[in-house]
């Protein structure tokens, strides 16, 4: 039984695994910041926290994301969860029955198509273009299903790395709104972006009807914290509030939210997150101008921790890669169901540049090989 | 929008909230886990934990059950959960479908009856007496029902603080067992034992068949942690890991879980629960004999933080007590459906010995005009 989740391998440069960097965790300030809410609140850090999550850190993630998004929620539209997994367990038990179709991207992140799968949904995979996806839930409906929710992570995608283009972010919360389908919007990697502001949520555009979008800080701070939060109608949030399991536990994670105010309040998250964004910036950088060096062509995510490439066949070229020292996720895996064998994802979270440099050039003679040029 | 759950009334001696007494709560002493675990594990602490907990964790539990009961698990026996709630909202995500019936013993933790219901299952009372539970699940199964679970707080017991007596604790398991129901043992109380040991567990007399045993360090350290535990069969701690939500965010409350791995490896969980039990004993003692010196017959709980008092009519009391400046929750919301109107529950966690005292006086009247003397 070990510790951590992640497992290395001895030889292999692991770019599966989408995990922090274990230099970008940070270990001294959130020993302060834990000791700084603790002196400061006292007894009432370490008792049972309000439902919905402590007033403190609300206000401090309202100011945050008036900042970075387009819309500020107000308190009484954010929740507060233990990651954006649960917060996403949490929506699936609250908005999904079982025999449920519930929409997701495709490609999207493989580990909600999990978490989604554990209610016995059926999972449908449906683009993000508004037209497909209204005809979609038109024709489910007319065939007696009941579409429960459309799940897609929109900003810096997993596994794309890309974002949804500016029309489709508009009209597609539009649709969901007008066909009353509520929208699930992962928005986990906000704050890693490289190149310019994120692009505003599809909550903030929808004007915060029929989106609920998924917060975290699994990827601007630390995942072991097991802290998220999630904006939605106040009515969501006095309903997730009042489930029997929150009633009785209080605030899902309480001393590590007050924890997290304040560290927000401090001004240690704003200069932890700009230290992560450059770190993972010139991760990507060192990644993809090595693919580029090799000869593959690789997309430039504006934010997060994915590369996309193309590959043809790349489940089979993962024996290949990882007897070459290297290791990525087939991109099939990110469609429910299953999906075309022609991509694969590779993270660059994980490791310096120097290590992705060398993950590319024992990567890219198998991938000149899957793909070769048009003659 | 609050910091925390519990809400004073001015004027009100509240004993309804079963919450720690706000001096009994570790504010240096988890500032200082926190930072040597940090300092002991670095990144490791704030990375994704491993999915049933760290073996850090894990291994001190064992360490500890060894002392406090009967049996003492293997680590891969161990789950760790995100609160004894948790826990409970879990096992029922995976042992409980709805239209189930969930037999649940009668009185019982009513928040607990809520964490249940949300599931849609049917919750059947039914007293821990082996022969009625087994005669109680026959005839279910007859009518073609199926019997997900048992649920029962059977030591130092909320709302009653009594615990089960020896044979039954014995035949219990056996009973459930050979008809192949799964009991879930709610035993947050263990460690506050005030006379002695606290009884051997369910699950420790079961050998590990068959029951699932809810462990919390809500009462023995700080519920706003929201870490608990489950000791249960390797297969269901397995599948509990295996979850998607699970597998997607890691443990599901890590740096907490070794942060209390190093708080319990100090020695600082051992001084704190052994201060925590001198404090609750010396607040019940106070609660039952201001109750006896003003004529009210209290039973004298050896554990736990409720004392579960005769008081017919109870409901239509809480006005009159509240108007005298005193609280509780009456008996019959600890019933699934509601129960008989003859008890009350005094929680005497939340306050000092005066406080106690002063309540007792206030509530005496109200009960000794309920409940005339023989004559």
């Amino acid at each position: 039984m070990p510790t951590i989740q992640y497992t290395g391998r001895p030889g292999v440069l692991d770019l599966s695994w989408g995990h922090p960097h274990p230099d970008a965790l940070p270990v001294d300030g959130w020993a302060a910041a834990t000791g700084a809410a603790l002196r400061e609140l006292g007894w009432r850090a370490l008792t049972y926290g309000h439902e919905a999550g402590p007033v403190e850190l609300a206000q401090w993630l309202c100011e945050r994301l008036a900042v970075t998004d387009a819309r500020a929620p107000v308190p009484a539209e954010v929740f507060v969860t233990a990651g954006a997994s649960h917060a996403l367990e949490l929506l699936s038990t609250q908005l999904v029955e079982p025999g449920d179709v519930v929409l997701v991207d495709a490609p999207t992140y493989h580990l909600a198509l999990r978490v989604l799968a554990d209610r016995r949904a059926e999972l449908v995979g449906v683009p993000p273009d508004p037209e497909t996806f209204g005809e979609t839930v038109t024709r489910l409906r007319r065939a007696g299903r009941r579409v429960a929710l459309y799940y897609l992570v929109p900003t810096f995608g997993n596994p794309t790395g890309a974002s949804l283009a500016g029309d489709r972010r508009r009209a597609l919360p539009a649709v969901a709104d007008r066909l009353g389908v509520t929208v699930v919007e992962d928005d986990t990697y906000r704050e890693l972006a490289y190149d310019g502001p994120a692009p505003p949520s599809l909550w903030a555009l929808s004007g915060g009807a029929g989106v609920v979008r998924i917060g975290s800080f699994a990827k601007s701070v630390a995942p072991g914290l097991r802290l998220g939060w999630l904006t939605g109608p106040p009515a969501l949030v006095t309903a997730l509030a009042g489930r029997g399991y929150v009633d009785s536990g209080g605030g899902v994670n309480h001393t590590a939210a007050v924890a997290m105010a304040a560290f927000g309040r401090s001004g240690a998250f704003a200069r932890h997150v700009a230290s992560a964004v450059e770190r993972y910036r010139a991760q990507r950088d060192a990644l993809v101008a090595a693919l580029g060096a090799a000869g593959v062509l690789s997309p430039v995510p504006a934010g997060g921790w994915f590369v996309w490439l193309a590959a043809p066949g790349a489940s089979a070229l993962l024996p290949a890669a990882e007897a070459a020292g290297v290791s990525f996720v087939p991109g099939r895996r990110f469609f429910a169901g299953g999906g075309p064998d022609d991509h694969l994802r590779l993270s660059f979270s994980m490791l310096g540049p120097a290590d992705l440099a060398e993950a590319a050039g024992r990567l890219a003679p198998l991938l000149r090989a899957a793909s070769p040029p048009p003659s």
